[in-house]
């Protein structure tokens, strides 16, 4: 265990910023948790919940200090209110802020333009804030962003970690490598990098930028102490990522349904690694005034590979063949491409990947099995389409 | 003359706009201006004001009907606003949106937070609006987005217009070329580059995106013909570009104020040019789910070069010798550098490039002469630095 940092978790409410908090706080952290709790007025709005509803905040903390003997600061507060955590800068005076505050979802900024108009301001906005929190209240504060692999699109070469060369100029010059993402929620990813990498540049910000693949998993060494210290485990399609999903449809017997051709490759990751992550970038920031990127997964996939994988779980478990549908594909994206990126920065820094086994998926299957029956299957299936009109007919 | 189209002025109350709006209208296109003054309440705000103040465009437009016979419509409406904006769409029809309604200042967006979070909100979210007026109401309207040549920073190769290919790819498919901008401004116009080329890919949204250079120049054939046409000639710290100022400082006797070595290299072109480049832009639109990329500029200049042309026709006009000031460069950027970038696009496209010669450069003196007296020299210095410091040093 390293030295003991203090940190900010911003989103510290979601399905990541809240088993985040609590591994750094097991890990001897000084950790401040904030969020608005904007993801869960979304559920409302959309029609979606988690598979269990953890309580706030402000109960969850208690609980964890409970179990732990240890302290988690929880704000209740709106990260785009710059004042706020420019307040919170002075207060906590924090070594390192995750920043996970953001509008989530890639369907849900493609419902249509209010969503898409909110998921702009939202995240931009939350973004700027920091910014100008660190900036002029604690500069020498690391920024570990949440990107995302998502970014970069489906660039058909070799996906560099964020940068990329010029012929004819010094090696040491980097330039951003070309960003083509695929919903509104991702370009908004994109918007920020650009944000940053200014900041960086011209104002000696100091940034992480883990640029994540879809991660999957629902417990945490720290999730399983305490039925209220699990995470937001979401199924639907709006919140729900690709493994999740079809762990939930096996578990509730309906097919595993594959958007398309489901020749969709990407890379993934485990809920703990992600952890891992944030903590190996926490605990070796880079300089004042650098950007650094890094892609934050272990293993690619294509999605059929992912239903077939929880066919066989499904099946090694109870002995059930779990069905594999393919739906006309609701998002505008190619469905046979080629795949492969870098990802040696955060196994240099130390991770050590966990792999999609038999185990982790059963352990899925199993802890997904609990809550079986609060499964609402009508929130499943892809209400968001890309191209032909939009999620919300009354706009178009 | 090509056929007449109906063309939406978005910021046609500014320096370029206003300018386009009459040059287009002389053309036999119809024309309606929008705008929400935002810049005359900037200019309060930093304390400059232009050369000569306009009348508001209610006024303007009369005055150009009474001279010209012919009608532009003008709207006093803020962009950002999607309903109004939709509504024009209905009620106008255009065929084509040119969109100059943005905080236009580098100094300005480099002032302190709420400077910079002010053109990151304004701007994103005019062009967000601008976006969805014309995804849901007019889907075959051409965008013309006025960009910058900065936003490709000096990157120390030749810039290309726009995109670039990665090795190994089929020619057909292109990526932006990497940006990285010297402002705050200038990088809102990038994440607005990304911004529409998501939405041209997704949602078929038709973009022309000028990266223009540094526009120079106070007169058109539109603005001669009546002193209430003329156009708001900046040359101040904030919104002046550097030839403007240098005519200005010349003309009122002041040292020609050189930010640093002057070897900062840009493109540069003439007013005239520019709403040319718009013209031609427009007459010849992209494809539906194109975004056209084009860099809109005629000749390369140091600013040590544009101070010595300045220099020598004063010196023609007069007899008498401007002098040459450097002074602590305000900004943070190379001082000396490789500059080079393409610009074939618009030539082809029927581009017949104003060449700044002496005749150009002693009619612009000229035309200041007549209103020297109304220059304020306390404006001109630069009140803005990017490194030491902020702007408005009370937030620091």
């Amino acid at each position: 265990m390293g030295e003991s940092m203090r940190v900010l978790v911003l989103g510290g409410d979601g399905y990541l910023g809240w088993p985040t908090a609590m591994y750094l706080s097991a890990r001897g952290h000084d950790v401040t948790v904030v969020d608005n709790y904007l993801k869960r007025e979304l559920e409302v709005q959309v029609g979606a919940k988690p598979l269990v509803v953890p309580p706030r905040l402000l109960e969850r903390v208690g609980i964890w200090q409970e179990m732990t003997g240890l302290f988690i600061r929880a704000v209740e507060n709106d990260a785009k209110n710059f004042w706020g955590l420019a307040g919170l800068m002075e207060a906590a005076e924090p070594d390192a802020v995750v920043h996970f505050a953001e509008q989530p979802s890639g369907p849900y900024s493609m419902m249509g333009r209010e969503e898409a108009q909110f998921t702009l301001t939202n995240n931009l906005n939350t973004t700027m804030a920091l910014i100008w929190a660190v900036l002029l209240r604690r500069p020498d504060c690391h920024i570990i962003k949440l990107g995302t692999m998502g970014e970069y699109g489906t660039p058909g070469v070799l996906i560099p970690e964020g940068w990329m060369r010029l012929p004819g100029l010094p090696i040491g010059k980097k330039f951003l490598f070309p960003r083509e993402a695929g919903s509104l929620y991702h370009t908004c990813k994109i918007l920020e990098t650009d944000l940053l990498h200014f900041y960086c540049r011209h104002q000696d910000l100091r940034v992480t930028d883990l640029m994540q693949g879809p991660v999957y998993g629902i417990s945490t060494n720290e999730t399983e102490l305490h039925s209220d210290l699990r995470t937001s485990f979401h199924y639907d399609d709006v919140f729900g990522t690709v493994l999740n999903r079809f762990i939930t449809q096996a578990v509730v017997g309906v097919p595993l349904t594959v958007y398309g051709g489901g020749g969709q490759t990407r890379g993934y990751l485990n809920l703990r690694d992600s952890l891992r992550c944030i903590e190996l970038a926490m605990e070796s920031p880079p300089d004042q005034g650098e950007m650094r990127i890094m892609n934050q997964f272990t293993e690619i996939f294509s999605v059929n590979q992912l239903a077939e994988l929880v066919v066989q779980a499904w099946s090694d478990r109870t002995g059930q063949r779990a069905e594999i549908q393919h739906i006309k594909n609701p998002r505008r994206e190619d469905e046979e491409h080629f795949y492969e990126a870098e990802h040696t920065a955060l196994e240099a820094l130390g991770l050590e990947p966990t792999s999609l086994d038999g185990d982790v998926l059963d352990g899925m299957l199993a802890e997904v099995t609990k809550a079986g029956d609060q499964v609402n299957t009508s929130w499943i299936l892809p209400r968001v389409t890309w191209r032909d009109g939009w999620g919300r007919p009354e706009l178009s």
